[in-house]
């Protein structure tokens, strides 16, 4: 864990999903924000009030984590009141790059177009990738393989996952 | 057709693609660039000298047909110098979302994980996507039911669907 | 002027300048993108279809030229209906340092605070810089003496100047 | 105040200035960061290991305060080690928006092109401005004027300027 412990920083971890997302994704998304937070690491994610974004923000917010929103618009207005830290890039769809190089260990929860272009955006960019509820799937073997893509289950085995990789060469 | 040909201006047709891509890919690049030009569209794509986007430019360029290339670097150095006009974003993958709202239809060959957040941003956006010589793959069947994504097994079924296809609202 | 001309391609002169200018400045940018035109020089600008953007590629369209505007919407419903080729960022003022990389000459008609952004993003990046009708200005001094700004007080002077310029490194 | 402090969060103060900067500067730099943490207020900057970026977010660090880089490479490698949030663009000299759009109220010590260019970027995007140690100038009268630049003669002062100033609209 040496690489993302680099500078002693608390590890970022990015938390991508569904601005709609049903109700047991969002509670899943509430429950590993929380598990996040409690390990003293902070959450980013796309910062807006829905869905996965909205839910894992509250869960960290609820264990006094520290939360990071990078946010597609040109105001925080549209932000979660649990992001504490809106970052306002004006960017729309280009700020899931920032979403995906920002994090030290991105993971996805079931959301659609916009979260599968943060899986395929971070395994490009070599950051580890843990899939939360998502169906093993025939691309994404070859990362499998070589360790940097893998599945959990439940949002604690995504924290065991977390703390127990190897993790690979970071950056893009 | 009405939407696309607003403002007479020619269609700007996105070629997505490998950096890397077999004989095969790349000799399909170059044909469809080469159809592209003839029916006086432009060619758009990620610039570089490498893979479908140098086929697909050097395929334009051999039949006299405009190309654009939307390049990651600080530079053009490392444009294809079959790119006419080299577009330099300085913004790494952030510049697929480019590639992507500024093109009429979107176009996607084999290509690894940057093709693929090239598709979903495509799809996120509600631009038209063909996908040449692409398995079908479930996750895409919604936007295959709404008219927005079809599959073409050669470069002249996407020259014809490009033709044929009811085009949706484009817009993000 | 070696260095601009790499790879036969034509070069790309960038104007910037307000989005709101008045009669005499409008004229200006007219009168000059015809002249980028016959010159078989490429204008590219920030797109929009109004003050400097809408009059330079009038000027260019009426003279047959090559237009390229990059758009900082989602979509090109706001570019002028002379650009020729609209590139859609969807990323707002960050589409400045696209205008300016993407410029083998960077000019600058008079403008506001986007105006003075790119001058500022241009100098930053080494490119060549012409400012039309401006005050000279103590800030740009150091630029002025090793030979990467000038000033201009005609369209025609802008010409001469780009023609006449050693042309220093090129890149960022 | 009420508009800056919308949702309970601490303010984000952005601080801008030149990579390279003399002695009086980064002292002046280091100091304004440890006034700003001492507020609880929040420091953002370009988050690099030098100049105005390195010795404000030094500051900062010594008095306990939370400091955000946004960088423009890919990776956080040359971000100072005062940074305690690093975000990581890979988009260049297009962060410097980001930098803008996410401060409530930006900072300007004395720097180059760079800073310049987030000066008018932040004024254009009606931004409160604050200049620190710099020469009243002209082009900027008709924002002093209207409330939104005015110019500081120390670190203190700025934070004065910062409590007292009417905040005008903010966003962009």
């Amino acid at each position: 864990m040496d690489e993302i412990h680099a500078m002693n920083r608390p590890l970022i971890i990015g938390i991508m999903g569904g601005a709609a997302a049903n109700d047991s994704d969002e509670q899943d998304a509430y429950t590993l924000g929380g598990l996040i937070a409690k390990q003293g690491w902070i959450l980013l994610n796309g910062g807006r009030d829905t869905g996965v974004m909205a839910a894992s923000a509250k869960g960290a917010s609820d264990q006094d984590g520290l939360t990071i929103g990078i946010l597609p618009g040109n105001t925080h207005t549209h932000a979660s009141q649990y992001i504490r830290i809106p970052i306002v890039t004006g960017m729309g769809n280009a700020r899931n790059c920032i979403n995906v190089l920002s994090s030290d260990v991105v993971v996805a929860c079931p959301g659609g177009m916009g979260t599968l272009s943060e899986i395929a955006l971070a395994l490009k960019c070599s950051k580890p990738v843990i899939l939360l509820n998502y169906e093993e799937e025939k691309r994404f073997e070859p990362f499998q393989h070589d360790g940097r893509l893998s599945y959990a289950a439940s949002p604690q085995e995504v924290i065991d996952r977390i703390q127990a990789v190897r993790l690979l060469n970071i950056g893009c």
